[in-house]
């Protein structure tokens, strides 16, 4: 696979508010994907935010490894992206408001629960079907 | 997670020809991540087929646990499955015909390259706003 940064024709596709799929592993090393938002920060950077209370977050303290998946408009377009994750709290939600503003145009509804940021830093990727 | 067997309104969810990423691990942990088709075969098996040259075959033999999170028509709605995978050739591509039938209505276009079958054992799930 390709290292980072990311070739321009990838970071357009990335740009969009895609439907993505992120996967982690548990500390017996099953991986574990779940559907998530996320934002592209630049060709190497890549932030998704996560609620708190979430027992990934111990896991991901653990093992910060991760693998984004973005699908396209049809079967055929996506991309992968691996890397690592820094978290940290984000008591004034800016950053799910960022997120959340991408993909729905609104901030995010719920302001109760604490939130936490994670940004992958991109050390590999592949795309299919994305042309350059 | 709740364990298998799923519930009927998860299968029901499952058996729609849905957006899905599945995800493995490298020999070294790095958890990867890749769009798939898959075909829910009943209430503790899901079907998923890939081509014999990829490098993830060869991983999946040394480790077969894999995540899979299929996406629903909005952002809210998704369900994951985590097991393990049990890898079978595909020689008469019966398998990926099946698959590529439910998704495009059609057999799978590349008669040449050979194919193989990955049986996912699914051992737990969680479903998001998916509504029994």
């Amino acid at each position: 696979m390709p290292s980072a940064p990311l070739p321009p024709h990838i970071v357009d596709f990335l740009r969009g508010p895609n439907p993505a799929v992120i996967a982690s592993n548990r500390p017996d090393g099953q991986p574990v994907s779940v559907a998530t938002w996320y934002l592209l920060e630049d060709d190497r950077h890549i932030l998704v935010n996560m609620d708190a209370s979430r027992r990934r977050l111990k896991y991901l303290e653990q093992d910060p490894r991760v693998s984004l998946t973005v699908l396209g408009k049809d079967w055929y377009q996506h991309v992968s992206v691996q890397g690592s994750v820094v978290l940290t709290p984000d008591p004034d939600k800016m950053g799910i408001d960022r997120i959340s503003s991408h993909y729905t145009g609104n901030a995010y509804p719920d302001r109760k629960n604490p939130r936490v940021d994670g940004l992958i830093a991109i050390e590999s990727w592949h795309g299919w079907h994305v042309k350059g």
